[in-house]
């Protein structure tokens, strides 16, 4: 089935400029993420069959099996072809079929149609990866990497960690379609059911302030430039909105008040028939919540997820708020202490705020990403990265919105302050969920 | 992952019932075509992995699993349960995943979302399929099973088999959505490239005539009663439409020729884009078909297939003649030899029709399925079998056109004059073609 | 706005033949009926403003403006331009926009989008229709026509009628779309309630049987030829079904019940949300109808009608009866005398049955179009007319089912026995209603 | 068919409050403006027939009947109502056909369905009208309304002109789609050739500056409050691009070049087939362009109009700059004086930047909507209006892109620096065209 290539390590011109030796440490710290990297994602999809691995579920999603292969397809292209002379591709089809979006690049497989590769299988691909890894290791590790292609390498393992929530997130939703209800981990969402306190705001001063990435270390282009701007005076929740305090939302006819909503989010709601959260089922026997560990009882006090801008916006109108922008959650975020539930402690699911943390901000990273208002545009003096690469993020700021944190499904060494996750406003099977704002 | 149940062989009063002799040995003939039947299912599958037999490419096929699991629960649903004390299923939820459309059963997991179910697994669908297996034949061979439960077993092979074509026809599909152009069978579709004979007629006299099944061996419902009617004069092509013929129409226009199509087919054609049969492409080396053999050369001797009703149609309209009614080619084929190119030659592909067979009938049986200008109907005086088995027929009897004859994927054993097969009239995905007719 | 042409009446050769005074009776006859239709049109308008004659409130409806010209292109199209020397079209526009679906005379305007054409107005439509009435009386007066033209005269004065019907269809529909609930004419559907006798049938031997026109006075190309065919003996229930049967229907939860349902009737009144016949809503006040007089009571004893086939098919199987076929209602019709219920009374609404009629058969022609099983394809032997004039009929024999005997809406001197009108199985805004048949 | 109500002018409670003589001269000043806008208005549809102003092109468009009638009934639900004790509405069903989008106010008659209410006539409406006015006049006049309730008659005003634009914009895009091409006013987009001169920039420095309207006149809720924000240093093009500029992109292959497209535009263009801006058609005599005054030559000179945020955004991308944030655009006009090419010319078209203007900023009114790349968002601070007021703007904030300075199509006292228009980003059928930006 699969053509393998015979391409012994000539590194191209382009690798054989003098390395510092600043470089060579920069090359082999490269070299052990690429191994932490990788393996995390080895160990994500050790519970899932390669039929598990094959189906897409919905356009949105695609299979674990293709997330595995287009990660690899990008180093790959992004590294391997730059760097290697005579580079010859593992499979020559795979540049299609594994490339998501990158036209610069060259055709694609319809996005729609993921889930209908069953060739290359799922033994296949461990194969290539294990290719492709390999080369971009010995090409780490033999000095024959320059600055800029160490950046396309880091930016290589962001975006496996980026697809690694993505694998979470798919898999839920495919077991969400069938009856049977398969966990991915039984350990998953293990309920810590604690008294969470009451919602306290604390306030900020706001004025001119500086937002965006300062330089120091890795980030998207979209967090860049740091810029100044003016924010006013605002005030936070220091906790995220509970399932309890949603379905007080829901119980006061929050999906069925349209002044609470954007036209687009009333209609959208009609169309799709929406009345609670994604993955929320009334059973006889009380609000059910499917989760990465199965169904199992709702809690309140746990935040909210699986929702919609539409449903948090509308949530925060309800409750005389409104959602908080981009720089007034980075600004509060700026001075926190990254811990939090993340995908490292296995529990994919986001836990209750612990009562002690009233007065402070907490949940700020991981549980869930927040949604902000703020639609997802260029940074003042923004410019996307040169050639195919410059596709990364830059297309894609148009009618999306804006989410803060990271969530119980993201890497934690992959979120910052400065951080810019987005979505349509109608998207609900990321873990996102909503943190209060006003003005003060 | 599957929860067996521990139903020893309690047969139900139903089965009780002294067993004549005769009917003995007809459970005795049954439990040997219980194994034929089944193993053939299990010798189409050889060539899949467990990734292979996953997606469902379009809501009108379905995955391999789906239609292996199916099959069997056709079999515990209409012959164990009725027939064992204390039925207990094997899997409480395959009740309604693998429950195709049966209301009168329950509920049904939504069509298009088959290709879905990844577990149960493959290896589980396998250990369902020789669990109810056994147990058919066990009260094959036990003498507890009465003539009505023999009837319906002989029904659900009959079934197994219908699925054993849509096997072939779903894969073909799924294969021909990859790039990889993927051979289910580097052996299938083989060429056999000979002079065909020009098209010649044979008529008949028609008159006063019985159409339908007489009752001498297995026939589905809808074949029946048998019944007079009067068909006029007419003629038949001796031989099926080929490649080399519907290239002509092509090349005359056909496909932008409003005149000769009906006004629902030329609505379609635009709408789909569609100016050549399925599987066609047209390459800088001229046309090229995708077989189940994989990628080759079209051939212009051979019939043309994956055509749908209106396709069909039109170039009937083209070639001066139409289509067959369905009672002029079974007063046709009621005299034929049911010799023919079937699903057991493995070729999977339809074959030249001999030059020798210029003045006589040829290609009646196997090769492809034959459109005829008959909408599916009730014959007079039809009545579906009564429970939920009454659902297997009856009520697709709107919006489809009748094929007849079977074809290179149909099993040599499941077909006769009588057959009534039947497709929307804009189906293309099962190997389907054309013969023409003329008043006479 | 437009441009009139000046073509003054200079027949063309295909005119000048030498007539028979038969021939000149015939053309004389023919422009006195051309005459009283053209009037009847221009009555069934008289109720209705410009604005009214506009919109189109579906694709399969027209605006009551385009009937009026479509019609009138018709005959200028078919029979001034062969018959008219250097013919000069009214407007070239015309050509284009009135043309419904005549692919050889040329483009169309897209037909969901006739309600756009405001220009022409309809006092210009008026003109357009007096300036080709006029030519064509002349030319019927004046000796130059022969009798092909005449027979597309006569044509083209039925096509009339048939869109008269159409005129009234779809104002019901537009008008019923909006809150207003306009009456086109307060005297229609006046209620006579009486007292409706029981189900009673009628029984027929069958047998060998001619069906079919046999060419005495005009009928369409798919009335012929007529033919022999078998028929079982069956009966037919002597009236017409009522609303108030059709209650019952509903009460025992008939739309809830998918084993009454065709799997195609299933899948439709799920996706549309039908649970009761079109113009049907239930008030406070109990069920409420929209007819042509407006907004009144339902009335148990009327005749049930705007019910898909589907819906007619399924009541047919929950009353242990079906449709009939359509060579069983034309040989019962054919002993009828054609009294009834037609546009002529202006009632334009089905009218309960005479009790006294209870023995034989009644309200077989007119109050409602009967729904039969039969789809609508060619009789054997079948040649749709050459040139244009063939896609009059012939292209539509396919997804679509016969319906007989005319309604309230039908012009009398329109139908008869043999006509067959024909619509897809989900069309409800014609006056579609059933009588049951049963195998006797 | 319609029915009057005999309300006398009993100004209720709410009215009665002491006037000012500043009071009594703003409203004096109101009736003035109102006699001025409606007057307007009604000479915008003289040149329309009855049936022109019955069709509605689109979802998005409305009939411009509609237009009419909602305006008026905006006077009445939000003037009339609370002003006058024993309010009887003009005519109950008003209430909701005329409804655009206020829930609060009630049900509204299904939005794609304007088109269909051929009743009240135009004549009607016009009466609406009338008896609204007249009663809104007298209510100024006779001193009976107070401060708020003149806040929105003014209110009421402003959106009757936005509803002139409209139906500028729906007549036009309604003619479009007519084969006869039918111009709305002979005189319209008279074309007035000259020489444009080369694009040129004008830098702005930025700096803390403040956007947002000062409370002096009539601003929407959406233009405030007015606030502080940091602006980088800046550059504008000084005159609009034309549309020999975007053939130049066009020839460029800009419409095939991915890398140019915001995804979701790439998307739009392949899915809608777009390759060129909306009314234009490539003839074989050159780029043709329908217009308010008919089909016409496409001059290179005029500004190009009728693309979408996606083909603007794309234009800039290839021209090497990008388009401005509304704040830069507001800094820029607030300079300005409000010349320009307006609805008062009577051109409804735009007109060639004068040559003289090289150096200065023209073309900064008028002429077409200038896209910004500023999503359509809440000033910080932003509120609402209380009431179903509120709805008018603040429920659209989401997927929509702000346009800056007014059209051909606006009145000239319409418009002013702060005003935001706003669409989604693949609306065509306004005015809107494009200015570049780029850092400075």
């Amino acid at each position: 089935m699969v053509a393998r290539s015979d391409d012994t390590l000539q590194t191209s011109d382009a690798g054989t400029a003098e390395q510092s030796a600043a470089d060579l440490e920069r090359a082999e710290a490269l070299a052990l993420q690429l191994e932490v990297v990788r393996g995390a994602s080895r160990r994500l999809v050790e519970p899932l069959s390669a039929e598990d691995c094959q189906p897409q579920s919905m356009p949105d999603a695609s299979p674990v099996k293709w997330h595995l292969a287009h990660t690899t397809w990008f180093l790959e292209t992004f590294v391997l072809e730059p760097a290697l002379d005579g580079f010859i591709p593992f499979h020559p089809d795979y540049r299609v079929i594994f490339n998501s979006y990158y036209q610069t690049v060259g055709a694609q497989h319809p996005r729609p149609q993921r889930g209908l590769l069953t060739r290359p299988s799922l033994e296949d691909v461990w194969r290539y990866r294990e290719h492709v890894e390999r080369r971009v290791a010995d090409l780490l590790r033999g000095g024959g990497i320059d600055e800029t292609l160490c950046d396309v390498v880091e930016l290589g393992l962001h975006h496996e960690q980026q697809h690694q929530e993505l694998i979470l997130t798919d898999i839920k939703h495919l077991f969400a379609q069938s009856d049977l209800r398969v966990a991915y981990d039984g350990a998953a969402a293990a309920p810590s059911r604690q008294a969470v306190a009451d919602l306290a705001w604390r306030t900020f001063n706001g004025g001119t302030v500086r937002i965006g990435h300062d330089g120091n270390g890795f980030a998207f282009d979209n967090e860049t430039p740091r810029h100044r701007m003016i924010v006013e005076p605002y005030a936070l929740a220091t906790r995220l909105i509970t399932n309890g305090e949603y379905l007080e939302f829901m119980r006061d006819g929050g999906y069925e008040t349209p002044s609470l909503w954007l036209s687009d989010g009333w209609a959208t709601i009609q169309q799709q028939g929406w009345s609670a959260p994604l993955y929320w089922s009334r059973e006889s026997a009380g609000w059910q919540l499917f989760t990465l560990g199965g169904m199992r009882e709702l809690r309140g006090d746990e935040p909210v997820t699986h929702i919609s801008f539409y449903e948090a916006d509308a949530f925060a109108t309800w409750a005389g708020a409104r959602l908080p922008g981009e720089a007034e959650w980075e600004l509060a975020a700026g001075g926190q202490l990254k811990g939090g539930n993340f995908a490292e402690s296995r529990l994919f699911h986001p836990r209750p705020a612990s009562p002690a943390d009233r007065r402070e901000l907490s949940q700020m990273f991981g549980d869930v990403w927040e949604w902000t208002r703020s639609p997802y545009t260029p940074y003042p003096g923004y410019r996307p990265a040169t050639g195919a690469l410059g596709e990364y993020n830059g297309k894609f700021m148009a009618n999306q919105m804006v989410l803060r944190g990271g969530s119980c499904a993201t890497p934690r060494s992959h979120i910052r302050a400065t951080y810019r996750n987005f979505f349509p406003p109608d998207a609900r099977w990321q873990f996102s969920g909503l943190r209060l704002a006003r003005d003060s």
